[in-house]
């Protein structure tokens, strides 16, 4: 028994406990409270349980729910960067690395590695996986935004462009998907003035 | 295109939304507030991922997440019940079965069913899944509780023999890990008089 390597991940498990305390701009349906990376993540591997059958090709679902499971652990460290917040974003990749090595550096090595190949993968975009995983992650706070008014897109000054600029990609990984969002939740939005032209 | 069944789909998932307002007993690290359903079934998915090397059986690890992800949905209209309040587990089955009518009938028939008998599988405990789902879901609050110093074990006046009732099959999930959990959470909480004797 190698209580070392046990040891290591009961540690990590821990450690990670503080997504709970990584706040995203996006709010819970109501709008009582901004929701956490860990309810993020739980939801969007709720929602790939149920919606798989419409990526564009055919994934493999453990491996989509585990990247999406991991794919912001590295804001323990690195904080929430606002999809919209250009300044932010110029600075992500470099403090999302440095936070990768501490944290994947918690584990044993080769679940590091394996977790650390998992987010690279999420980042590059380019598997099946990777392009469904996105298509979770761009349309979850979509759906809780338009559920609430879109209000987290006025309070922001959000325009149609950047939510079309961000979602360039969402059609690789679901023509339906997209095609629903883009209907529901963000066609109405143009309509009511919440998504500025 | 079956949109009717898309429109289902995303009701649900939206409707999910509220387990992230469904507060449970146990504290996140540091104590700063409750930790939610949705936030405790992607801690015990991320550990599922992590130690399923530790089953005393061989496991399906898309089918214990999966059981893990949806496992407390029914408190969404149920309520969480507390490990320890004897009154309200006396009435809890019944407050579930009602919820699980309504809650997995939202859902196209067939996802319905099958989200369904995940909930029940879990619920029997009988499976090498189900059996290392409940480690999860008895391991995460006591690593939680063991952090936070007892205080939940203290406020609630809890008694080492309730704990030992309440883990009475961990060690059939997984020996390893009930054994570090004995270890590292239950004795040291005995001896600091955070657990009553």
């Amino acid at each position: 028994m190698d209580f070392e390597r046990l040891q290591k991940q009961f540690d990590f498990i821990l450690e990670m406990d503080k997504e709970k305390q990584v706040l995203r701009q996006t709010h819970i349906h109501g709008y009582e409270r901004q929701e956490t990376d860990a309810e993020h993540a739980w939801h969007m591997a709720l929602m790939t349980m149920l919606l798989s059958e419409y990526a564009n090709e055919e994934i493999d679902v453990l491996h989509t729910i585990e990247m999406l499971l991991i794919h912001d652990l590295v804001e323990v460290d690195a904080g929430d960067t606002y999809a919209y917040d250009d300044a932010g974003n110029a600075s992500k990749a470099e403090r999302e690395q440095a936070a990768a090595d501490r944290i994947y550096g918690l584990l044993p090595e080769d679940q590091g590695k394996r977790l650390r190949a998992l987010w690279d993968e999420f980042e590059a975009g380019k598997t099946p996986e990777a392009k469904f995983a996105h298509v979770m992650d761009n349309i979850q706070p979509m759906m809780l935004n338009a559920a609430n008014d879109g209000r987290d897109w006025k309070r922001h000054g959000v325009h149609v462009a950047q939510v079309l600029k961000r979602n360039e990609h969402t059609s690789e990984g679901s023509e339906i998907l997209w095609n629903y969002a883009r209907e529901h939740y963000i066609q109405p939005n143009i309509h009511s003035g919440n998504l500025m032209q």
